[in-house]
């Protein structure tokens, strides 16, 4: 239903065992990749999704660990054969980074479109990025990072439960129970059949979260909350080097687990790992210890999130 | 003396196994790149050479697989707290496309040096890249690819051989024997020596060769002339891939064989395989019954290549 790969968790530079943070949604077919630095192709190539599915591509900032990888994997999509535009979504300044970046790669067979954010990120606005079930819609959330720097929210919505014994029992055709669902109104022979008719009370959805690189913000837990998975950076696991994480505007595990609690998230999944910090895992508990479902990632650690049974 | 090392061998898209081609050098503590597409600094990092000590980055021409790695590069450049500038040498728009890949890079340690060389290449100049022996000097030979493309030689030049025996004869004393070898002029007591009172015939150096992209030209046998060491590509060992070759601007095995056959090089190590061709070495007798010191490499094949005995 919605595939996440989490395609690389190191931080500031790709290392031979660690690729750079980077994450690929894939629902209903189509592809959505937020972050991609320097091998992040390489990566991806491993999963073995392919590359002419990816329709979006978020940046969180222009930071090169975050975007380096771009001229390659846009000519990787143009080799993918894929012929449909490609919409690059971004905070300001995304045109002009694209377009130094494309001085390496300026001929591609497909179109970009660009949506470049304001300042404030998507605000109470959302985008809705792919059409599957009743959409998802992406939202951004300003950060604080050394630069401008968004966090990322994808929310797969599910349309209300539609009531099968109703329907019948107003002798709704068949053939119009989709339009119905689908929030149109049907008129069958001279009848007026409205959704509110047969359609019961919403549906959770699924919603994913990705913050990094970024100290911990007050908006962050309003901005995840309930999310089912929250991706988050984590660049060091031990409280110890609080000052250098204030420093390089990042966080540790277990601010990351803070923010998990207080967005009263499902699970959080730590990455952009320090180089500096070989194996992550040694740490978990400073985050455990706050927020039970943390976990330490790998590189192409995947899961399929799944509808609630409501 | 003269550290070679393949840092990758795939040509158009770094793999999961197989990194993009890229060759440094290791002279007397220098080290010289020469192309840098993405992941390059990845597999740097596996041969432990370190960063610190890179002075020049060459470039053969400006396609994503040949440059894309840059930003990257430059980046953990500096963080190996480097502070001496960094040279870089490539054809037409070298300033222009460096440019453009700073976009996400503009702040460095260190100075960039650019010698931005006309389309003509060096022609029949040189550039004194390194001041190791009597010098690495580099040339850039134009080739015959889809833009402008340059070959490179490094030529570690060896100085005359000393004539120890006659320095004494000549009661020469020994704090004057290092100008003399040098081509100094020196004095003592009133009498003056010259060099070539001292010094024997002329010895080879070491001459490493650099082809890549590009189909045969009439020009390398003689630009390759005597190589120790001549790197060229092959996209593909299946000689019934000419017309693909030549549709790419690329060339066959056998026709990189048949240069160095031509430009009488002591070895030739095959590079730039495509992503079609996963085992190279299967090829290799198409390359061997034309020249038999042919050779297919795996990413960082490394050689130290020292001087002849004369």
């Amino acid at each position: 239903m919605f595939d996440v790969s989490l395609l690389g968790t190191g931080g500031m530079m790709p290392l031979p065992n660690r690729f750079l943070t980077s994450l690929i949604t894939r629902i209903g077919g189509s592809m959505l990749l937020i972050d991609c630095g320097e091998a992040t192709q390489i990566t991806l190539k491993s999963l073995g999704w392919g590359f002419k599915d990816i329709d979006v591509i978020c940046f969180t900032h222009y930071h090169a660990d975050h975007i380096s990888g771009l001229p390659g994997m846009l000519l990787a999509i143009g080799n993918s054969e894929r012929t449909e535009p490609l919409t690059l979504i971004g905070p300001p300044n995304l045109v002009k980074t694209v377009t130094g970046l494309r001085t390496i790669c300026p001929e591609l067979p497909y179109e970009i479109k660009f949506i470049e954010l304001p300042y404030a990120g998507t605000g109470d606005s959302e985008i809705r990025v792919n059409d599957e079930c009743d959409g998802v819609y992406l939202r951004a959330l300003p950060l604080d990072h050394r630069l401008i720097c968004f966090g990322y929210s994808l929310h797969l919505k599910r349309l209300p439960k539609f009531d099968i014994e109703r329907a019948k029992a107003l002798n709704i055709p068949v053939n119009n129970w989709n339009l119905l669902q689908h929030g149109k109104t049907v008129v069958v022979d001279g009848v007026e059949y409205t959704p509110d008719m047969v359609m019961g009370g919403a549906r959770n959805g699924i919603k994913v979260c990705y913050i990094t690189d970024t100290r911990p913000t007050k908006k962050i837990p309003e901005f995840i909350k309930d999310a089912d998975l929250f991706v988050c950076e984590g660049i060091y696991g031990d409280d110890e080097k609080l000052d250098k994480a204030i420093d390089h505007r990042h966080m540790l595990f277990s601010e990351a687990a803070t923010l998990a609690k207080e967005g009263n998230v499902k699970r959080l999944w730590l990455t952009h790992y320090s180089p500096s910090m070989p194996d992550p895992q040694n740490y978990i508990d400073s985050a455990r210890r706050i927020f039970k479902a943390s976990y330490t990632c790998k590189d192409r650690t995947t899961d399929t999130l799944v509808f609630d049974d409501m």
